[in-house]
């Protein structure tokens, strides 16, 4: 496959054309953003682990019968997907309140959540990504009713598929956020990557954090956990 | 009816009891507040306008068949209404983009929205109001499923009421916040109070705003719009 003209550059990857219409390039970026891009760093090796933990994740989501955009890893840090047209929307699923959300509602950090819940935010950089309901997805155009529930079936189908995956190696999937797309028949696609810049994933032993917390909070090495994660999902 | 103990100050009222179990007695304050309370002033003759203006309101919503917890004016700051357990949610319906919602999405304030939406707020003055899902209410614990459902429908008739009453006075319903409690037989009502210190209303000739962004915004003398808004409604 022809790497051809760079579409896109975003913060953590960017996007080429091939030669096949439907299909892009992605290649992992070093750099890491935190609070929206107030806070950046460039972190060798980086692009290199997300892109083999993205690949290894949604390999695994396959064998579990969940589609994505992913077609194949083509090198250190590039892959092969679908093409799709993005729908701006964050989709963040959560077992456990963390983060902004453990702020914003005044739950403790490491509260269990008695089900996964699903929040929708608005991908807008300008705007800070602001939490959105329903009402405000409608009124923005951005999917359509039945288009919102497809994609929470799905984001608490992914949801079950991962935690079984991380549980299985001692981790506790904290939340993840998610992105969906429209492939070239209109079909809602999993898109955009998981791995540890975009899933909270604390140690189930000692309850460290394995994932872009590390950097936020300025807890440690990042290229350090985001092998360990890398290391007990079997790859290297 | 006797004024007992004082039960709550609010930011613009106080709830004393009665010697009655189930009714409130209500005193519109002259505070006016906004952003969280950040901005504060005493404004002389504010409590008896929205007294009056809230009274009024509520009439013509009974006249309707939408049932509040108002009972009766019992003075020119004061009225009666039924006790309820308030549910810490500020209901607010939009009809037209304006203020935070308008920030938040990125609309121009002005843009009238295809169909009425309505928002949940986490009524908390140290999370400062934040905005939430149906997934938070539920998490929460502050109101069941069917409740959310009730309110959502009574939020929306209370909106074609009033937009129907503004309407007849040439005044155009930007947006509100309602609040509902449940009564002592578990029953969804309509409480608090529907003023200008709770609505966005604009002239619909001069699009002037006649509601607390004039206080919000330093945009004029707030007592000289809320006695527009009490005229219009045919009060005194
Ligand atoms: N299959 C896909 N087709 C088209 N765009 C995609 C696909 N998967 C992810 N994207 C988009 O690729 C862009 C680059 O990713 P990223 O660097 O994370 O960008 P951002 O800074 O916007 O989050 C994002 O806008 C993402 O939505
Ligand atoms: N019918 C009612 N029964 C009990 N409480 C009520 C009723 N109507 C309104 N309230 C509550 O009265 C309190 C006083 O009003 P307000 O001064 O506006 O307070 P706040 O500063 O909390 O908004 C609010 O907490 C409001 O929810
Ligand atoms: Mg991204
Ligand atoms: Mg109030």
């Amino acid at each position: 496959m022809q790497k051809g003209a760079l579409l896109y550059e975003g913060k953590a990857k960017r996007l080429y054309a091939t030669d096949q219409e439907d299909v892009l390039f992605v290649e992992y970026k070093n750099s890491a953003t935190a609070f929206n891009g107030l806070k950046k760093a460039e972190i060798e090796g980086k692009g290199i682990l997300n892109n083999k933990i993205s690949t290894l994740i949604f390999e695994r989501l396959k064998q579990q019968g969940i589609e994505s955009h992913f077609i194949q890893r083509v090198s250190e840090n590039e892959q092969l997907v679908k093409k799709v047209d993005i729908i701006p929307l964050e989709v963040v699923v959560r077992n456990i309140a963390a983060g902004s959300f453990a702020e914003r509602l005044g739950i403790e950090e490491g509260t269990p959540l008695k089900r996964p819940i699903v929040e929708f935010y608005y991908k807008n950089d300008d705007l800070k990504d602001p939490l959105i309901n329903n009402d405000h997805i409608e009124i923005l155009g951005l999917a359509t009713k039945e288009e919102v529930q497809t994609i929470t079936d799905q984001a608490l189908k992914v949801n079950e598929a991962l935690r079984k995956i991380f549980d299985e190696i001692g981790i506790i999937l904290v939340d993840f956020k998610l992105e969906f797309g429209r492939d070239k028949d209109g079909n809602i696609l999993l898109a955009d990557e998981i791995s540890p810049d975009t899933c909270r994933l604390w140690d189930a032993e000692t309850k460290t954090k394995l994932d872009k917390d590390v950097f936020r909070r300025d807890l440690g090495n990042l290229i350090d956990v985001y092998q360990i994660i890398l290391s007990r999902l079997g790859g290297n």
